[in-house]
């Protein structure tokens, strides 16, 4: 097309409400537009790319069999508390009313929905496994919607659901998700992209994955191991041995510690390491109104996620404790021995085998020290409640080879179980007659965040290098001087005309501008192929031409030059096959 | 595909909640699943069908240069707002409030949208004309969701928008637009859709006209001539000429008519005919809280759009006067002559010929007899809202020659002029660098409303005829006995992959089924080829195919039943090119 008519306005500036890559390039290249927080309209150079992206999903969704369908985005709230979402899930479910007066939501996934749907199209256990899924608008009311399209409030998702009547099945389905999905990442250009174990959250299930885009503008932490093939979300990593910080068995005793209320003075104070001590971290949970106490090293801190599954509530529902008057609590000198408040008690592994702590004593201004849990409180539980650190022993290869690094969630799969299927009432007759519920696997990959997952991967400041399987546009013909040179006119005309043909995707830059200004331009459209025609060149007979995975640009002679961008062509796609 | 495999479990009976043919059939073939009133999953028949349909519509957008872009469906108050929206539609907007408390509505419309969208991109001349368009959900939270796909409240709509700085150049590209859907409903199997002219209602602008399917499921009355070109909404339609009922130039008479408040009783009592009578059509404007009298012939009804657009007030916003003791008002014996009240009086055009009408006389229980507006009166202006019956004059070729029929709206496009450009101050640079608004068209087709379309003119009762352009399968090879005799699985087996390879959309009834079921689910699923296998056939080397737009199936020989396929397949795809 020419680029006269397309609409995509660069910016010359920085934009300033972008605090990462992908964000500030999408908005300075004309390909976003933002309509109101966390809302975003794909103009037309987006647009382009998420239908390729769009369009490589189908294929892979297609090659596993599973049949597209589309669901509505609005949903009752009959359907919500049907397996119990309705209410458990917190304020980023949007909640309305319709013109009946009726309880509606905007549905941010599709559950419920898809069991809905299904209820009575798979009776018998013949028509198992089967999947379905739908590249569809989600809305999710973020509390913070940030980054662009990386969090955003309405986004088009790819959400996959599988169906089984045994775990061998949804195992192997499962398997299969994970494969195509690598694939891709590897399609849209981004195989970098690594699986790991992560959270099942309000989704419920026996296990999931999410992948993950290691880089610095990632808002989650992912623990990796650099001798195994361990990889979790900071969420879920867990560490399955510590160093022991006080194995010297040590005396019982309550020492005066005037107005020490924090792990640094009481260091300060005494002396004595940190990782020797416990603490204190008390929270409230809203559901029930109780009092959590968590003991722990107190050189670690407490991964509240691991805490909430324990607890088995959801994400707003578990606050840090405000001290309140009628707390039999001596805030500033908890400790396990001589407690006495009633209270949710969790002790965590890292306290497991220590053997003389400094805790707090349950009094105003005094410690213990030389605190035996088992010898001073008794047998109780030790579960694993902490964060991991890069200090950490693998829980596989058991090295202290643990790192962690940001990353962009890019894309989700989960073992369901039975959940929505037996709350829902989805059944189907087993081979003997009898009546059970399928099991659920669900698969979800955001389109606009994959979008922006490569430009934050792919592009320089200034610059944006599209893989050719997803570029806007294939091929960039920018000529210097086309309103002015009548050869350089023939001979761009000539070229935009074969190469379209030819059936590849082609911009020409019509417009009367300077090669500046062109380049700048061009950088931010990012196609794979770009063609210079200048009249210098042109008078010696050669093109310039710049592929984005070659660091120079080469002159071609023209009756070379469109085997030359096949040849190149042909390889770029390979880089993403 | 195998059937055994596809999710599309047919209903024995008609579904009791269908009241129109493409509502039954979509349901009872497993095309849709009902989520809540107004909401359809889209299963994978279905799904099947509008991605063809979709495919179509982009390539027809493309062909006129419209650039893809995707707007959010949830827009903010504040956006609907900037052109007067906000507060002018009526409940089928949907409003409500996200987590932070903010206003925020589900767009059924996108003209705010798009101009917000592209408010710096086309600040110059030069840029235009240009056309942007997007195939995404909309919301109308219409008060009666009702006969399926037709009308529901959510759906996905192709709406495109043009922008221009002169007329000319917008009454070029509304004919373009025109032609392309045409082209559409050619394509997807339609052709028989008229375009009428149409009221432009809630979009404003200067110009419509509205695509219409002529069936008796249809919920718009559509008013053609059946000697010239003319066709129209009945909300707009006119006649530009009455037949004078009262010719004769009489007396003003007051007579006593105790307790005949009725047309139908002035009548009988006085037996005048109804054609010399006057009629008085009292409503409340509900924005002023003003009275309207409406003084038309009493053989014709008001058109209450033609009514609005004269008052220029929205749907709600008038409705049928509730007789209140406040009013001076002698309800059943108004007439134009001594009336008191305080009111917006219009006199309708079926009134401005007549000599002598009977008419109230705004005292109970007397009517006047031998009215002339003129002399008894004064002057007055006669406007037009009246609706337009099959003995009325056509207003273009002056023949008694209208009818009405019923017809499904399908598409509508409108010319906008400025009237959002203007208010949400989109402007551009003219060739003398002076500052002006651009002016806008808008062109909209639903892509669900046009599947069921399809199915309400190319079905009978129990079977689905798909045209070959948008069947969810291609070819539909129905075996007999596949389960049981080995050689027809062979064969069927064979063909399947054969036809597969060569790229058509195969669908193999693999299930341990009888004929009779098979042919029951064959009909539903509507294939515009159906190969039988029968081990009878099969030993004598033929397969028995029907294709849809023949009465008769056919035997065909092994060896040429892959040409035969092939030539039949083509000639399908040419009756909708």
């Amino acid at each position: 097309m020419l680029q006269s008519k397309l609409i995509a306005t660069t910016k010359k500036e920085w934009p300033s409400e972008a605090t990462i890559k992908s964000h500030g390039l999408l908005l300075k290249g004309g390909y976003i537009k933002q309509m109101a927080s966390g809302m975003y309209t794909l103009m037309p150079l987006a647009r382009r790319v998420t239908k390729k992206i769009e369009k490589i999903i189908r294929e892979e969704m297609d090659l596993l069999g599973a049949q597209e369908i589309l669901m509505p985005l609005v949903a009752t709230r009959k359907l919500w508390e049907m397996a119990d979402r309705y209410s458990s899930i917190g304020s980023e479910l949007l909640r309305f009313k319709d013109r009946t007066d009726a309880d509606m939501v905007l549905s941010m996934t599709h559950e419920e929905a898809t069991v809905f749907s299904l209820l009575n199209e798979a009776s018998s256990y013949q028509k198992y496994p089967f999947s379905v899924y739908q590249i569809q608008t989600k809305f999710r009311d973020e509390a913070r919607p940030r980054a662009g399209l990386i969090r955003a409030r309405e986004f088009t998702m790819k959400d996959a659901y599988s169906f089984h009547t045994d775990s061998k099945s949804l195992d192997k389905e499962y398997d299969k998700f994970y494969e195509a999905y690598n694939k891709i990442f590897r399609r849209v250009g981004i195989p970098e992209v690594i699986a790991v174990a992560s959270d099942t959250g309000m989704m419920g299930g026996s296990g999931a994955h999410e992948y993950m885009l290691l880089c610095d503008a990632g808002e989650d932490k992912i623990v990796i191991c650099d001798e195994c093939n361990y990889s979790a979300n900071m969420e879920v990593a867990y560490t399955s041995k510590y160093d022991i910080a006080s194995d010297n068995i040590e005396e019982l005793k309550k020492i005066n510690t005037p107005g020490i209320k924090t792990i640094e003075s009481l260091h300060q104070f005494t002396n004595i390491p940190i990782s020797k001590m416990g603490k204190a971290v008390i929270y409230t949970r809203l559901d029930t109104n109780e009092i959590v106490i968590v003991f722990i090293r107190a050189d670690r801190e407490v991964n509240e996620t691991k805490l909430r599954n324990l607890l088995k509530i959801d994400d707003e529902k578990l606050i840090p404790r405000k001290e309140e008057k009628s707390d039999n609590i001596a805030y500033g000198f908890v400790g396990p021995k001589d407690l006495n408040q009633k209270a949710i008690v969790v002790y965590d592994k890292s306290l497991e085998n220590e053997e003389s702590l400094v805790f707090g004593a349950n009094e105003i201004d005094y410690h213990y020290t030389g605190l035996n849990i088992k010898r001073d409180v008794g047998e109780v539980e030790f579960v694993d409640v902490a964060k991991v650190t890069d200090e950490d022993y693998c829980p596989e290869c058991l090295k202290k080879s643990l790192k962690i690094e940001k990353g962009i969630e890019v894309a989700n799969i989960f073992k369901l179980s039975d959940k929505y299927t037996k709350q829902m009432n989805m059944t189907y007759l087993d081979e003997n007659g009898k009546s059970k519920n399928p099991i659920m696997g669900c698969y979800g990959i955001g389109v606009g965040r994959l979008m922006a997952s490569v430009v934050e991967k792919k592009s320089t400041e200034n610059k944006i290098n599209w893989p050719a399987s997803i570029a806007p546009f294939d091929i960039h013909i920018c000529p210097i001087d086309y309103t002015k040179n009548e050869d350089v006119k023939k001979e761009t005309d000539m070229l935009y005309n074969t190469l379209t043909k030819r059936k590849y995707d082609v911009l020409l830059d019509d417009r009367n501008k300077s090669a500046g200004v062109k380049f700048k331009d061009a950088d931010l459209i990012g196609a794979p192929i770009r063609v210079v025609i200048s009249p210098r060149n042109l008078s010696e007979g050669v093109f310039e031409v710049k592929i984005s995975n070659e660091d120079n640009e080469s002159l071609v002679n023209k009756d070379e030059l469109l085997n030359y961008i096949q040849e190149k062509f042909t390889l770029l796609l390979k880089e993403v096959e």
